[in-house]
């Protein structure tokens, strides 16, 4: 007899787990019941329709060649019945059935299962605030988001926005809004944008978001919306600022689907997604769960995390759709929280643990480099790439990556999250043979380089010194030597103004007597990447002083704001 | 007493060999002595300077902020003294100093050494054929070599030009002579161009270069050059033909510079590079090698092999001037032959072994994938990407993966090498956590992807056949039914004409009436990248066809002729 299997949820993990298991055992009855009218939406890609990257609807429900992904492809192709537009009411575990109902007619059905897959995902979450109900306060979730927000693009009526949230949906839906002329602020209730980034690189991205000319606004919180015959005219704040739109989006993240997990008596995990193992099995062995509506294990720290993004969506369907006709054959290990998304000119990328992350998991010995460099020579056009490794320096293992930039992001955090997947040490690092031409890299590869500096610093070489630590001996009073070692040209165009005394790196060795004579004082050095303060520092070390450092990543990754 | 360092060559090896040492050794006396009268060239770029990617020949020779590396700059930012147009010409291991002469003076002069760091390079292969010294026969090896083809084009007067070797030299000069307007053809000796590819996507990147418009001959031999004047007028090939041009570039690949180290006894290696441990030390311990001049470890089958990369010596480099000042503490571990180029709007790079190399070493359960896809979501304006992912399936793990396309390559063999470095099998790679962002890859990245079906295949679920396979059964006689799945309008613009039957794969499942009755008889089926190939087999077998195959990578991967 074949084996039913019933899938709760056509998005991404639920449509991918039907295809796995139908594949896998041919003669298997698999159904998949979708709330939305519409499946296997590539709703990751909701923002670039907004902002006008693509304008074909269809692109985003649709297979590389172009056959829109509906129950009547499901079945055609796939051999998968799909109802849509149908939810499901509640899971009977005795009898193993599923109660749906048709949203469109009302009738009421029973489904049978043998191997349930619950793929419900993940509903934005709303802040109880009055005036959320307003039109013109909406999210970017469903594909009637993307609609609405579209049509809002193309009529051109609507002057004013405001994005809640400066996570990574805020920032990609700024982006797409700010495309579409509409004039855009973001508000963000913690101390910086992308929460995966540490601060300083946060920082480093809000400056580029404001040079677009959205504003962005950290540190508020939300107090309501405000209205005029039912239509948004204001976001409040909490601090009695009265932000003018008409348009708000809420991005401030999403909470677990599991009520009908939870209903139906299934284990719920601390972090509030359904409780899986390796397998994907939730607390009933015939029933699995994926995608956003779980919870998985951060790889780097072995605990349970939340991790609701698309391609985990994809793999955690492929290991229960497995699982599910086979029986617990394959396992799904996790996630190190990778991540990419793109903010106008720059891109941002995180991989494993951020420094601030990995000192709140309790790792004691925890060393940090930032790293600026170009990603090819200059003369193939090169673009800026500024990295931040985190290492557990006891047992010299990477713990994460952080990139941001105009240069190529994708590759530096793909090459760090395999090295994560491999558990490889800085030792490890210094030696990877990466592709090299020029069009592609520089002869040390970015990566490469920063890990170079990473060992230096570990092995007491370099003192490099990070922007918010040198920033703090400011404030507290601390008056090093500055030495800033570009040209004067450079000196003219941008500069830090924090006191900095400006001699080339090509005249330093000549003007040795206008540094301290004092060799025990500090002295910080930096140019715009701190290559060449690199250098400096070595001189300076060469000629005696013994208390030099580099300021890492040089003006380019300095958060704060410049003299000039 | 400060220690001597001299290191033997400025190119790139040596120059971070001579700083490495200085920054750990402030105190050390650190002399590079180089032949050529510059130093650190950036000779990878060779090719795109030739080209007209950019104009300004000092970018070659310069730091990322416009610094020319001349001996003023290495004795003044580095306290390094620098003396080029110097030839070193002999080694007095005895008394530890090197003769060397002055190239522009004639002058004669003793440097002692405590260590000696040998980095002298590898010079073009050069064929004893008759005519080579002809004005117009040249290399493209040395700054003088850029300059001279530089001015070729510039001024526009030389119409043909042949480049002898196919190899990875050999097509980036092809491409900028091509890219100047010249009219150019290259010959191969061998079956087939870039020898680190396999041979079917070797093909299809020589179909790719015939599209520009310049000619590939491949199984020819040189049998030399005809001149009139001195001057270059043809070449001719050992089967009779003759290839008028004025211009001839030889790129058959480089011979390391022993001459030094084995006149003074140094061990040299079976592949013909100076012998050296893995702290890059020579068999004499006052004396290390490295970059184009010595053999190394492959890091996959422990062998010794020759692998003159640029990024690879400034690595070597980097270890063996930590060793020579500190004493022996740092090791290279070898090479896993990464490398990459352009090639027109195409990529292709490799990292460990391809499938030839793999069998030639023995492993004896090989087994490969080729994959075909974009890059990225269609509507983020995506670029193809073929793949072949080469595994010893006793252990699963990765031996390795080349790819070629007008996609991203390098972040795919960035991420491939990482996997290699971290000893990864095809288990660890079906779940990796990569960063996922439409503008950046599509929800299961292309990589991951590869390992998909890998997994497929090696658990026997998915049978399927690589082009170079399935042409050898058609070529001896086994009539499949081979079934391509694509719409007709797609099947009008461009099609095998292998005897395919078109069935679009949303009709397939109400046309099974017109496949073969036969359950047995084996199907081949396949569409542009073979993924709807895939759905189509994955029917096919569910409805009881139990011989059923894929073609990997589909037509954009088939190397063979089509018939439109």
């Amino acid at each position: 007899m074949s084996k039913k299997i019933v899938v709760i949820g056509g998005s991404a993990a639920g449509p991918k787990a039907a295809a796995r298991a139908k594949r896998l055992d041919p003669n298997a009855e698999v159904t998949i019941i979708q709330k939305a009218p519409e499946m296997s939406m590539a709703s990751c890609g909701y923002p670039y329709f907004v902002g006008g990257v693509f304008n074909n609807r269809n692109a985003l429900l649709s297979t590389p060649y172009g056959e829109v992904r509906d129950p009547h492809f499901f079945v055609n192709t796939k051999g998968i019945a799909a109802r849509t537009e149908t939810e499901v009411t509640s899971i009977d575990r005795e009898r193993r059935i599923v109660r749906c109902r048709d949203l469109k007619s009302g009738a009421l059905d029973e489904v049978p299962y043998d191997k349930l897959i619950i793929a419900t995902g993940a509903k934005p979450r709303k802040p109880p605030v009055p005036g959320i109900d307003l039109d013109g306060v909406t999210t970017l979730q469903s594909m009637r988001d993307a609609d609405f927000l579209r049509r809002i693009r193309d009529e051109k009526t609507i002057k004013k926005a405001v994005v809640i949230g400066g996570g990574l949906i805020g920032i990609e839906t700024c982006e797409a809004l700010q495309l579409s002329g509409i004039d855009i602020t973001v508000i963000e209730m913690l101390p910086q944008i992308l929460m995966f980034l540490d601060w300083e690189l946060a920082e480093v991205l809000e400056n580029h978001v404001r040079s677009k000319a959205a504003n962005v606004i950290t540190d508020v919180k939300l107090a309501g919306f405000i209205g005029e015959g039912g239509k948004l005219t204001a976001v409040r704040l909490e601090n009695g600022t009265e932000l003018p739109c008409e348009l708000a989006v809420l991005a401030i993240g999403v909470i677990p689907n599991i009520d009908l997990a939870h209903s139906a008596g299934l284990e719920i995990g601390a972090t509030g997604g359904i409780l899986v193992d390796e397998y994907m099995q939730t607390s009933d062995p015939d029933i699995y769960a994926v995608g956003d509506c779980v919870e998985l294990v951060q790889r780097i720290t072995g605990k349970k995390t939340r991790a609701p993004f698309g391609d985990l969506a994809n793999l955690e369907g492929r290991v229960a759709g497995e699982n599910a006709v086979l029986g617990n054959s394959v396992t799904f290990p996790g996630t190190f929280h990778t991540g990419i998304c793109k903010v106008f000119d720059f891109n941002a990328g995180s991989t494993g643990l951020s420094e601030s992350r990995a000192r709140q998991e309790g790792y004691g010995n925890v060393v940090t480099v930032i790293n600026a460099s170009l990603d090819k020579p200059e003369f193939m056009g090169a673009k800026l790439l500024i990295s931040k490794m985190v290492v557990d320096a006891d047992t010299g293992r990477l713990l994460g990556v952080q990139c941001i930039g105009p240069g190529d992001v994708g590759k530096q955090i793909a090459t760090a999250a395999m090295a994560l997947l491999g558990k490889l040490t800085v030792a490890d690092l210094v030696n990877a043979d990466l592709p090299y031409a020029p069009p592609f890299s520089l002869a040390i590869d970015h990566f490469i380089a920063t890990a170079h500096i990473m060992e230096n610093k570990i092995k007491g070489r370099l003192n490099g010194i990070g922007p918010v630590e040198f920033r703090k001996e400011l404030d507290e009073g601390k008056a090093p030597y500055i030495l800033d070692v570009r040209t004067p040209e450079e000196f003219d165009m941008m500069r830090l103004g924090i006191g900095e005394t400006l001699i080339p790196i090509g005249d330093l060795r000549h003007r040795l007597n206008d540094l301290p004579s004092d060799k025990d004082r500090e002295i910080v050095c930096y140019c715009k990447i701190s290559l060449r303060g690199y250098e400096a520092a070595i001189l300076l070390q060469a000629e005696g002083w013994n208390n030099v450092k580099v300021l890492e990543g040089g003006i380019m990754a300095w958060p704060y704001r410049r003299e000039k």
